[in-house]
């Protein structure tokens, strides 16, 4: 059988077909902040919505918001016990907690619920795991994942008195659902590759900004590993990535590397906004862009 | 030589250059069913026509069938005895019975008339085995085949009290040709690779189906060996799908393998529905699909 | 350095790009019956204008035209003595002499009357040997050869009784001044990739059709190896193929060799116009043709 | 990580990408002379401005000047002591000397002082060094770089007696800024890949002709390694070439060695002018080129 069908190389194939030209001259040195639901932070480049961190080290998923928060980024943060929610927003780290769409909406509710009472940044949901690869539902370790309609969103929305954030969005048509349902970002993403032959983000989050007309913050998630990575993303409408598996060795290296390696994507980003003549991120132009078709 | 001509790889890259967005918000469990010439199936997942499985195994043209009817498939067949076909109409596969050209018309009828009397589904024939490769008629196992017109088309469906359907459509002429001779159906396909650099079903499927205005159903052929392949012919405008070499392996493993490999792959393909918001096979929409350029 | 340069890969790269539609209903076997000159070939596949085919075998260049004649195709001949012309010429193969552009236009003249005397078919010059590749005039076994002026063109038509063709026309520009000139046909060739980075004949083809409104013959040169080649390059608007390197192992075979290739490319040939509904070379048509860009 | 951004590698796929027609007919032996900044030379092919040729062989610099003036070329120099570019001037090499963007502009205006004194050609800045790739300034050995504004650029043009030129415009934009502040000629580069995914240089080529209407001299750095590289640069716009990494090599072999090469690339594009009808360099026609999408 093929295995052409990748969306994690598919994916990586189209960041690399994207050139870009320079802009050196009345150029400076830029700056990465950036504001997100009212906050400032020091870098567009945020952690992914990660699970089961403690699989690659202990204590990982404390130690991937720790290293977010000293690096002064968004942390997002997957599935997890209530307990280790909390030890996470203990670290100060901004956190948006991502809910899995369980077939239980009760379940739903009361962990938008308790991610409120302690005070995480945003919450959210990653609707890209409501089914599973077999034509029926998700399970996912051992719980029921269901099907949602833009109803049950809306009433997400309305328990959650932070942002919420819905993750999993690859067409202009759920982000137009979201968008009207009042959700407070979206993230353009195929989920590492849930399924085979997954469009790559960069290639249709033109069309969802275009389509949400830039009510809502649109973020960019899967396989986002450099700054040039991050600048395409950014110069074609997103506002800010998650970075997942790339910083996920960084967990097994030492207490600074999370942070280190934010930094110097950020860094990174920051070079090319400079010979691309952007002093700040909503000045990268998508006309530095050029599309290799050779 | 080159060899870069292998009609089955530049079929299966034209797949494989095929990406998909999704569509959650709404979307819920779907179902693959199919009508058929006014009968249910399970799934428009199809044996292909295949011819001379006895040499995979013994008794492996009825062993198809059988898996087939096991998985509520339309059932296809090539070449084989009267004797054979008899067996594989027992089992209670609804049955395509696909008859060569072959050069005396009085043998394509006689066939037409057996298999009538014995209760096929449908009736059809391979018309892209007229020709071998070296300029001439073909022979197949010993038997003259000829090229046949439009005119001799007409008395086949006029023989036949049963749907008619061609096999080897490539093009929106013969299509066309066919739709107004009164086929019941046509399937795209270039036979396995029987010439070299046929252009891949897919790409010319929508033009077929622009030219036959969905009058008749239009099934597709060659290299289909996944949910993500059926899928996009489905998208494409194709009704249903013909699965061939990618089934002949199963009749080696035990008896329930065909069925649980066409099982498979409808699950495969209600996966992709599900993803992309389409509860039933007449919802799938061409609007999902990005082409690769890069 | 970069060796992706090489004009034949690059050529050979274009044939394998084109993809071919079928059309089965109301065709029938084909005839590849080709009249050139006011002659009846039994095929368009005609052998190129070699040189130094001694290299290849003793008397080479006599035994291909052998096979040219035994398969009912035109001949064409490079460099080589008088008397090995006259050999050739005695095979009864319908030959086109091939001259350089020797810096001594009598040199040309002389080699123009010597082939009108014995008969040959027709005449011609390989222009694309005039010039070297380090920015001089190329000189061909010690002989030195000139550019060549539209005006010497006329002058070569004139003196030749037979007619006059020109090989290495690889632009409409200079097919336009070839039809003006009174040529009798045209040779679309990169000279077996004697430049880097040569456009294939086929992706000019059409250009060069459309400027010489059929008002002369094209043929197509360079890497043509098998009946799909010939047929991409007839439905591209070519009236023949040259046949060369491809033929060259033939030599080192039995005598029927060179025949036995030519009838085998001319049957692949028959059996795609077969599959796509053309009875005779003038009904090859382009809407068959697919171009990848996957 | 990904390593398709390979700048160098990006830019030789693309003028791989871009291939040629022939017009042999009325073409003859071309000149490859250029007239610059009012001098005349034997080719369009120049010196890149490398810097530290110490490190590939003693003297290296100065070998480089003698070099380019043996073969009539216009050489280009980098970083180097006053010393090193007085040698390099009394060479005979008509030399353009280019000056980092050095974060103290008064290094810059003793630098510019320096060249106009001991007479060199021209004099310019290589602005694309002002930035590192962590988001900072670039060091140079030691030295500070900073960004420039225009109007600075027009302080440093003022102070020029001589041309003024500048090195690293890769954007339509920053060729425009050049041209209105008074620059005598821009290099189209991206300095050997000194960024990822640098659009290359040809690929940007045509807007940068376009936006400065020819009012200045455009030159193409990067990759140049052939004839065939320099034909492609002149067909789309450009007046020269610099050469660099292609002819370090020739610093390790005997004296002639750089000069030979020069006038080598020289000859492979005089025989692709000549077999594409150019007798002179402003004749190379844009319309032979044809690019790749096959």
């Amino acid at each position: 059988m093929s295995n052409q069908g990748d969306s994690n190389q598919i994916t990586r194939e189209y960041f690399d077909s994207i050139l870009l030209e320079t802009r050196y001259w009345d150029s400076d040195l830029p700056s990465a902040e950036m504001t997100l639901f009212g906050e400032r932070f020091s870098t567009p480049v945020m952690t992914a919505a990660l699970s089961h961190l403690d699989n690659v080290c202990p204590g990982g998923a404390v130690k991937m918001a720790s290293g977010a928060f000293d690096a002064g980024a968004v942390h997002w943060t997957g599935m997890g016990e209530a307990e280790e929610l909390e030890a996470i927003v203990e670290t100060g780290a901004r956190t948006v907690k991502i809910i899995k769409p369980h077939a239980d909406d009760a379940v739903i509710f009361e962990k938008i619920e308790h991610a409120n009472r302690i005070g995480v940044f945003a919450v959210g949901m990653d609707i890209d795991h409501c089914f599973n690869s077999r034509g029926g539902y998700d399970v996912v370790t051992g719980l029921p994942m269901r099907a949602k309609t833009s109803e049950q969103l809306r009433t997400y929305v309305a328990a959650s008195r932070r942002p919420f954030v819905v993750k999993g969005v690859l067409s202009a048509k759920d982000a137009e659902k979201c968008a009207e349902a009042g959700v407070a970002g979206i993230v353009v993403s195929h989920h590492h590759g849930i399924f085979p032959y997954a469009v790559p983000p960069l290639m249709v989050l033109p069309e969802i900004v275009r389509a949400t007309e830039h009510r809502i913050p649109v973020f960019v998630d899967c396989g986002v590993e450099s700054g040039a990575d991050v600048f395409k993303a950014l110069a074609l409408g997103a506002d800010a990535v998650c970075v997942g598996r790339h910083l996920m060795p960084c967990l097994k290296k030492d207490d600074g590397a999370v942070a280190a390696r934010i930094t110097e994507i950020t860094q990174e980003l920051m070079s090319l906004m400079a010979r691309t003549g952007a002093s700040m991120l909503a000045e990268i132009d998508p006309g530095v862009l050029h599309f290799r078709a050779f």
